[in-house]
């Protein structure tokens, strides 16, 4: 039998509002009897919730009224400072208090990012928290970080991103000792610049299963399970992915829709299809870990629906059950970065 | 009537060898009769490309021996040094005599930059070439550069790969004022790194139809013509979509071959499958420029086949009719680099 966990979900953020993290926190409930859920938000929110519930789930399902929410478009060092009592930030002091093991919100990403580095703190030993998120590859996942929260990494900052990456990948694939690479511009020695360089020989006397330099293509075919990269290299390879993916599927309707004989051949070929859809549906993938702090909080995406929020909402239940963040400092102990770079 | 235009084509490069490039030879004087075409080969490779052309296309293709040839791996440095009599490098002088108007080779893409750097030296005003690409795109193909020649590039060197992009983009999506972007973490002005902001601040002022910053999906998606990186964040950026691409039509083979009735489906569904592959034809897009340089050289993918080397060659010619490198001299002189700095 799993442990007990508990999740703590801000129904405030995302583009479509509370009504999805309600859906999503009633199916979790109704799937996992080992987690427990709280729902932050603002009062009226809370009590439609309430409603729904209809009293099923008992202590299992706990209501924390917040009074403000932080706009998708606001600046984050105002929400820090002015909006003390939001669904995010409560959500965030749930998890810092230990009355939930994780948070999970849909909202405004560097609002989040600065309000969890104020409340919850960064990890010892850890310069930056990152963001860390699942990609498709060929023989399952590949974790990919930093994904956008710090430009201008240098090769401790790229190293302490490896440990993080190495600890989450191994957690949610089950694996011993994740292959880590380095993402570059090819993969001899020589190539890239001067921080990766350096990061590549530190990440070699590491202690962590260092593979070496992937390429964007190594993604999703090199034997890698966590790619590394500076979050602006990694934020634009990601993005790519989620343009050409879209790219693809608007090319794949026009073809199947493109006249009547086309409709037909998708309607006899709709299994095919449809099991293709799934396979690439961006849902699967949704929720970004922030990494590096003093406890798990998963970065949902703006637009997820209720499977996407559930999906990341599974990912805050794994980590919580490994402690993640806990796990991580042993790692940056054990490894005592200051012994490598001597 | 178009202007006759003569293309050197180094019959020696890529993976595939000379077969592909003779082949892509006869195919073009098939096709276009205002192209004339100069084979640089090996002898034993150019006599058996003249008995297979039989003397069909008398004067428009001419055969040019060199005695070496460059290893896909040789360190560009190596090759620019010893190989002073190689196809490439042969292919190369025959544009700086003004015998060929434009090059194509598949060869090393090192040694073919260091190579044309030597041998055509870099335009006026240029201080390194970059490497530009298209890439598909919902509305036409995007142009992308720096693909990944230069690591490290300064604003000054961003706002330089704008003026060649707007270039080449113009001649060959014949636009007269191409829409230019600037890969970024963000939209907004604050973000990114130093580099890239000041670069977003001169071209604002460079004359140049400037759209601001574009993310990741942008490429795809956003009214823009030509996409500004760094090397190592463009070349990021296209392998990661060469593996996305191979990654998802790998799926879609596995999904219309997982069983019989499946195998029923893709077949009813073939001419819509057949569609979108064609769409999604990586040979479609073959043959990234080396830009920056005085005269054109085309550098075709080491796997390119038949049809993948033709791509290249079309675009050598649209650029070689319109005389790229000119223009770019002229834009660059015009826009006086000098005055938007001052």
């Amino acid at each position: 039998m799993s442990a007990k966990v508990t999740i703590a979900l801000d129904a405030m953020g995302g583009d479509l509002g509370a009504t999805v993290v309600v859906a999503a926190a009633l199916a979790t409930l109704e799937r996992d009897d080992t987690v427990n859920l709280v729902l932050v938000g603002l009062p009226e929110v809370l009590a439609r919730a309430q409603a729904q519930a209809k009293g099923n789930y008992g202590t299992r399902l706990k209501f924390q009224p917040a009074s403000e929410v932080v706009a998708m478009d606001e600046p984050p060092a105002e929400a820090l400072r002015h909006k003390k009592d939001s669904s995010m930030r409560v959500a965030l002091e749930l998890v810092k208090s230990g009355e939930a093991d994780a948070c999970v919100s849909s909202g405004n990403t560097g609002a989040l990012m600065a309000t969890a580095r104020y409340v919850l703190k960064t990890l010892p030993g850890i310069d930056r928290p990152a963001i860390i998120s699942a990609v498709p590859a060929l023989r399952g996942p590949t974790y990919m970080l930093d994904i956008g929260a710090n430009v201008g990494c240098t090769a401790e900052h790229l190293l302490q991103f490896a440990f993080m990456g190495s600890v989450i990948a191994g957690d949610m694939l089950d694996v011993e000792r994740p292959r880590v690479g380095l993402l570059n511009i090819g993969q001899e020695d020589i190539k890239g610049n001067e921080v990766i360089r350096e990061a590549g020989a530190l990440l070699a006397r590491s202690g962590l299963n260092y593979i070496g330099f992937v390429e964007g293509d190594g993604i999703f075919y090199a034997d890698v399970d966590v790619v590394v990269s500076d979050g602006l290299v990694g934020n634009v390879a990601i993005k790519t992915m989620e343009g050409l993916a879209g790219l693809l599927s608007s090319f794949l309707k026009e073809e199947f829709q493109r006249n009547s004989l086309r409709k037909l051949q998708g309607l006899a070929a709709s299994s095919a299809l449809h099991a293709l859809r799934a396979r690439l549906d961006s849902r699967r993938y949704n929720g970004a870990t922030l990494v590096g702090l003093n406890g798990i909080v998963l970065k949902s995406h703006g637009s997820a629906d209720q499977v996407a929020f559930e999906t990341a909402v599974k990912t805050a239940i794994v980590e919580a059950r490994k402690g993640a963040p806990v796990q991580i400092g042993k790692l940056i102990e054990k490894q005592s970065l200051e012994c490598i770079r001597a």
